[in-house]
């Protein structure tokens, strides 16, 4: 049995010397280590990866490391939120957000033209220019065709975008579908409404999409779970490993407790249910900010994998 | 300026003493007071009322007081996920959901083919029965025309049904419309897309949707949100109220926190961002469980409105 | 197996019925119902009941609601914190507290002498007068000896006050101890030290009063722990009951979540570690803000012990 | 105004390079950045550093790291609760905690004679063994006086302990004293209580201790409060640092959200409101589990100390 053991700070210390020590130190490190241990494992018993994130992470610098994470072949399939693709496009574009404070006075903001979301500010601006930006796009692709589906339409839009830290960009280029099931759901969602007001015969057409996700993996392929947040995000990717005989590796990382019966704070316990999970090594969830606690998990799992080749190889491709 | 006031237990007190009490008490017992009187005073002032909740809340006993709510004409748009429609209309048609424990044993309950939400379970015969009922209801939908809004083909649903307690029976009957924007994330979403595999010119039309909840109000009218739970439902009423200038009345009532920069932790505090909220007394959020706090809230009001006789007219009509 | 019912209004409802009907919605109504239902087996058992909350409960209006439990016999041994003990005392002696806002300028309360705890206020002015009441009740325990236990201290105090809605006049005249094992953490420590410094065989016996806790009931009694919050209060009362063999029924009431290996998030769970737990319906744990959830749940529990009767026997003693 | 930044790993990458990245993602991983500056600039300016945490953090690997924290300068007051104080010991003394799970079965714990704090776990061995240890021990500190404080008594035993990742131990060969108001509450005040039976003069003064902590610094020596969980623990620190002046920096890491209105969730806002915050880049707070983010933070506190040739001079002495 592993034991608690004293953490000592030693000078330079590396990210992944302290995730490992996080495993023997207590409450929600030892989850965090264990989250760690099990992306590594899925990893190397090559599981397709479902990564699903909430817009508020793509929102803040999260957006460059899942575009990372993409390329570095650990997330096969995405699924998000409309915001994180909308702001997703405005940073490729250019875009610059910036960092506020919890406690900002809201109606001063507005007079100012400015967002929140949490502790960090998007003007006014940026959602002009997306706007901007937006509508070209949306002339290219109904040039090509007439009916949509999300994952199609997200997959040529990010092969429009030349930024190697957009999360659509990365995505295309590393052939990652990304699926976002309430596509209506913000600023984008207006556009499309939009456009469609102009273009009577423009169809995105959600219930393919929920084909493509389907039939993207199969009973047979083993499969993982990462879902950082809650959400229609995390749902979406338990729902279509389901049904697909249910995922063998789950991760969750979240705020949300159980106690209210929310799928945000739905834990791995229940993964077990599936009858695929084979053992305690397969599943964690760790309580707690994503902002924090993703990027000690992947970057621990990134180094061990590295040192093992295993992200090497993949990198050659 | 109020004072807090010693609470006293009188025999046979009632919802609306306790509640009124709570004024007087502190903490959130004063901020759920506050919910109620916003809900009051958003009735008295004819706002036009979004209701949003998620479908662990449809899954649990709200239901029927979410039908009653309607018909009470206490909610005059409903914002929800798919789950939540998938479980009303399983109610609709006889299945029981029954009660069982945070701690049940996940794997127990799946050899036995129940499904866990929370301390609720569903038998995995009702999402059979389910299915058995909704594939007939989308033949007679198809029948009538090949392209529907998700609003329109929840409206007919609801016709289709016939009970009392029903949220789409109910909503239909009162020409409320339901808004669902990731109508694909649930078992329902599997049914759409069995049906469209077979009949290729079935559309969902999410993005004409995005029109009918956008004009089913303007920026003359009063408009407010009752956000109950976050994620995409809580966002979707946000939005298409603020597309119409913002809501001038805001009651969120949830277990996230604005910490992590979430939509579901977001504060009615924003809402004065908006610019249309006039004072303190038009916004509240309450920090807790939808179950215990909305009865509280919603009883209080709905009492202090048929007093005032504003229920009453309404029901009579 | 209990199932799921929908709930609906009725209008004049009254507070039993509304706790009567959360045992079938969901959730953590669910659990509140089950509270409620502990609390009065434990009392139709007659078990000694330790009922434990923390300073900022007092500083709201359940201050007059615990004391009224402690006057119907639902209350044997009371633990809390100090900031409770002075509060009470000042409200005893006068003092009123005001209701602010969680989001209140506080270096502007800072300037005009108010304090803020969470959305209540209290006057630097009640702090004063407190300092002027508790020196001559210094005085007058010194009169009569050198050396003082706590709850020994705190049952002269509460002789000296002369008020139905205070704790510690109630729990002197039903012989409730109070214990308030870190006494000097709260400005009442500031004066006992004060008093000391003039008094040097003043002696305040922490130690002693241990003994007195641990004595206050035995192996044969049923004992019972009522934990409304987290801290010390809580972990005194589950401290003691466990070296008498452990109590057979539990209730916690707290925000805290088990996640992070705290004591105020510690469940009920862990209470059938204790071997003398009988069932499942013997413990509860509920999630959410005590001045919403125990006047809901102990108001059911004294409306039925009422109408058995037992809480009539007692209340005519 | 500062910009949200692309996160992006590095192979190799170090605790400091990723905390310094954090300032620029969002959400918590920028009030975490905070807290780390906030420690720096508190030692930096000679503040006089309360740290306090809660007896859990004890029973966790963070044992050693506070103890490493003791001896490099960076803690000069702790305060702490009497579950801490005892697992110090048994862990100089040998004892061996390991690493269970949340999910524990804990009715077969407790037939194993195995105690569970979250997903830690201490056998009841090693309870028997602290009292073997404690009891001459206090024959010790008898023999020496009848009278003690508790800080007195904790910097004998420190003094008597033997391991370099022992608080007491650190703390006592440092010169840093350990206030611990509520000592009783524990294992530990049961020995005591079972020693004051046998030596009826043995007294431990908790009023004087408060004495203790009052004058361990003035109102012109600038304070500084690190507050790790909440409680007893936190609250006296900012106590004892408010009669004298307030502090002028303060951060807070906690699990507990202010909603509550307790100690445990109070943010560093209402520092602000002791009127000695000089900005807002002297206070930080930041939500979540303390065994991840302490080490974060003051981790690269210390490689910036370091680097600055401030913690090397110190470690000199």
């Amino acid at each position: 049995m592993a034991l608690v053991n004293d953490f000592k700070w030693k000078k330079g210390m590396s990210v992944k010397e302290l995730v490992s020590s996080y495993g023997n130190i207590g409450f929600q490190s030892i989850e965090l280590k264990k989250a760690s241990d099990v992306i590594v494992k899925m990893k190397k018993n090559n599981a397709k990866i479902f990564l699903t994130f909430t817009s508020n992470m793509v929102t803040s610098g999260l957006r460059g490391f899942f575009a990372q994470v993409i390329k570095l072949k650990m997330a096969n399939v995405i699924v998000t939120t409309v915001g994180g693709i909308e702001e997703d496009i405005m940073k490729a574009k250019g875009e610059k957000f910036s960092i506020g404070s919890f406690e900002n006075d809201d109606i001063e903001l507005h007079e100012k033209g400015i967002n929140r979301i949490g502790n960090l500010l998007i003007n006014n601006e940026s959602y002009m220019n997306f706007e901007d930006s937006i509508m070209p796009i949306l002339d290219k692709l109904y040039a090509k065709q007439k009916q949509w589906t999300v994952s199609g339409m997200l997959r040529e839009i990010g092969l429009m975008l030349n930024d190697d830290n957009s999360i659509l960009y990365q995505a295309a280029k590393n052939n990652v579908p990304i699926f976002c099931p309430a596509v209506t759901d913000g600023a984008f969602g207006f556009h499309l409404y939009l456009f469609q007001e102009k273009h009577k015969d423009f169809i995105v057409d959600v219930v393919k999409d929920f084909g493509n996700i389907l039939l993207c993996t199969s009973h047979d392929e083993k499969k993982a779970v990462i879902a950082l947040g809650g959400g229609v995000s995390k749902h979406h990717a338990i729902l279509s490993t389901l049904l697909n005989g249910g995922a063998e590796y789950a991760v969750y990382m979240t705020t949300a407790h159980k106690s209210s019966g929310s799928m945000s704070g739905a834990t791995t316990e229940e993964a077990k249910s599936w009858g695929k999970v084979k053992d305690e090594s397969d599943v964690a969830t760790v309580i707690g900010d994503v902002t924090i606690m993703f990027p000690l998990a992947m970057i621990n799992a990134l180094e061990e994998l590295d040192e093992d080749g295993i992200l090497k190889e993949k990198r050659g491709k």
